[in-house]
């Protein structure tokens, strides 16, 4: 498949391509893409209208979609991105530099920027950020017949629309009720938008977070949720499907951040000097913490010069303690995510993760501690690894378990952070335990 | 307000105990459920009647509810598990224990127990596990007359179902059409269900995956998509928001298990001693996996008895090795889960981790190098060290980028396994090389 729209792509006949295009199934044309060189890749978007080409959007990863519309001239960017959904199309200027950005919205008809400009204000992980502006809105006065009238003309404009409810405004545009389309079959021509309404409609404002709209949904049971302003005023309508699409945005990032990848996510097709340039970025502070926590070793040579085999047991000690925290870490963050914890509540996670740690550090502990002792035959190597090793398990999961809190309180990412803040902790407490315990026992280690 | 809720719960009085949960906030249902202790907890299900218990089981996350259908006899928890949604049923019913879960439903009615069979069989991540029943299914020779009658009879029945459309079905039950409820509106009596539907609706087997239904909502902007057998017979209706909810739940999971938490999610009003073990079952496997690859540094104690220095740097170029590594780890998970990486595309990971892992291994080799040979005067000490933290970093890279596709291929589960693989290839190769390499030049560096 990839072959055949690569080789249209080199005959340049558009009628090729599109029919390249077209034998991709829906769920290939995401990789197919990811599959074409830059050259290949702006060709396709040159050639394709600008509908096709946001249909084709459409089946991309964001990710793909802006490296896309970062290499197109404005002119044409902008022809694409008005043919997106208003939700999708906030994204993506989001995500461009600022100048593109601007660039793209000047080429736009004013009122799409307009909608644009107001979607992207909005914060990710709130209602703001899920919404759609393509909503049915009209005034308290008009009847159904001029409703019905409107519907019907501008049948080409509003094919994109969720059509199963319109919104009623009233003064000041501020929105008063929810007319559901379906009442309008069975209502006299000359009633009003008012009349047949339903009045007092439930709202949400747009900083609303995706959590609670969670639970608003499951209260109602609603199709959509109409997202108005301090002023009541209708910003937009957001669904089920768009907030679940939004968390799982969240939980995606979340996990790369786990794995030391910040900001935007990487994809292979991206050049080899931006993903190198990001991944280093991250790097770069971990190989300072690591230096930092690493010269607490430096400060014991002699007790490792004395007992050499220390040096096998630190790594050890520092690789387990991390893993153990790691844990912690991992479901801090999801009880955060699943509200089931308050960023606050200090005491509660120190007290449960120090009461597993214990055991756990025990266990572990007595593992490590048997291994060392039978290894060299030195029953004190034994107690000074495995007392090391329980200590900095009691204390790595309560760190693990405190860091993602403490850094929430604080409006930081807890994802991104928690990892590297919890090993530098770790592996100084580990090392500086171990090689205190060994320095205290040096006379039965030798 | 958990306060109260505590206390109308010490009094036992149920319309107390009613008053205090309907003060709190729908949002801040689950976080209370999960502060009250087990006798509160179980006292609270037993005295609010099944359908209220099922409404609230709907704000609660999906563990929490286990643990609470496990404490209840099983004909309480039939009775309150025949009051949740078919899709919610069947996942509760699928994390109990098999024989909990029989003897719940055992007590159901045969009907409903049988749908949450049928249900329960169907894998995570597919469309069987993402539909629900409560669908409105008509023989095609009903008339409109007879629909009418049926859903206002049985509007009882009919109120948790989505009523925007019915699915009509032929002979042997295979489902041939969709009849938008609103077409009754205008049909006379007599026109029957084949008469009035839409024909040769877009149906999807049980095992489609997610990212297929994904592209098939993308394509056709449905709100519901029928599910059937393959026989063409209906089985339910997914939505939208049903499968970016499934897909939300995939990446939370696979969270968890990149921070080595293994099998069922953790939360931490779980019993102590299950916690304990659910993490150490993870630990004990890191921790052999771990004294393996120390393991090579105790074969070359020798070499660091001489060099002490190198002591220090062991756990850095691990550490580093495992960051660097993590990285290429969670784009490889991430580009599977967008599907942009078939498991089998070694050589294109290989290609492009390798050219990153040189770049980064030169900036990240040369700063370490450069540290380790002023901190002790002696260039060869910074040679040996920055030449192993850039070699261990193009293997680490290498690695972390094939070893998640490895398991993807071998139908292993890439979240769970990477890391642990990871970082004990990556330690032994980076011990071995620093120590190699030091143990050539020993002579310089002493």
């Amino acid at each position: 498949m990839i072959e055949a729209l690569k080789s249209a792509l080199q005959s340049k006949a558009t009628d090729q391509i599109s029919a390249a295009l077209e034998a991709v199934e829906p769920g290939e044309l995401a990789y197919t893409v990811s599959r074409l060189n830059d050259e290949e890749r702006a060709l396709l978007f040159q050639v394709l209208p600008p509908e096709k080409a946001a249909q084709l959007m459409e089946h991309l990863n964001e990710i793909q979609t802006v490296a896309i519309v970062e290499e197109m001239t404005p002119a044409a960017a902008a022809a694409v991105v008005e043919e997106l959904p208003s939700e999708e199309r906030a994204d993506i200027l989001k995500e461009l530099d600022v100048l593109d950005c601007e660039a793209i919205l000047a080429e736009m008809q004013p009122e799409e920027a307009d909608d644009a400009r107001l979607l992207m204000q909005f914060n990710e992980g709130t209602a703001g950020a899920v919404m759609h502006r393509e909503v049915l809105s009209f005034d308290q006065n008009i009847t159904a017949q001029q409703i019905l009238y409107d519907l019907r003309s501008n049948y080409e404009k509003y094919s994109d629309f969720e059509v199963q409810y319109a919104y009623i405004t009233g003064t000041k545009r501020k929105l008063i009720g929810v007319l559901p389309i379906r009442n309008l079959l069975f209502a006299p021509d000359h009633v009003t938008a008012r009349e047949m309404m339903i009045p007092e409609p439930v709202t949400v404002l747009a900083n609303t977070t995706l959590d609670e709209l969670v639970d608003i949904f499951d209260k109602y049971n609603f199709l959509g949720l109409p997202v108005v302003d301090s002023h009541d005023r209708l910003l937009g309508v957001t669904d089920k499907a768009s907030v679940s699409e939004g968390l799982e945005e969240q939980s995606a990032e979340d996990l790369l951040k786990v794995t030391g990848l910040m900001g935007k996510e990487e994809i292979r097709s991206m050049p080899l000097s931006e993903r190198s340039m990001r991944r280093l970025s991250w790097l770069s502070i971990n190989i300072v913490l690591n230096v930092i926590s690493a010269s607490v070793i430096a400060f014991h040579e002699e007790t490792l010069q004395a007992v050499i085999a220390l040096a096998v047991f630190l790594p050890i000690i520092s690789d387990m303690s991390g893993c153990s925290g790691n844990q912690a870490v991992g479901v801090s963050l999801r009880e955060l995510s699943l509200g089931l914890l308050k960023p606050t509540e200090f005491v509660r996670v120190f007290l449960k993760e120090s009461s597993l740690g214990l055991i756990n550090g025990i266990c572990l502990g007595l593992l490590l501690g048997t291994l060392a002792a039978i290894w060299k035959g030195n029953l004190y190597l034994g107690l000074v690894v495995g007392a090391a090793l329980m200590l900095n398990t009691i204390i790595a999961v309560c760190v693990g378990g405190l860091v993602p809190l403490i850094l929430k309180w604080r409006n930081q990412d807890p994802a991104l952070a928690s990892g590297p803040i919890l090993t530098t902790i770790t592996d100084m407490c580990g090392f500086l335990i171990v090689l205190s315990l060994a320095s205290l026992f040096i006379s039965k280690l030798v």
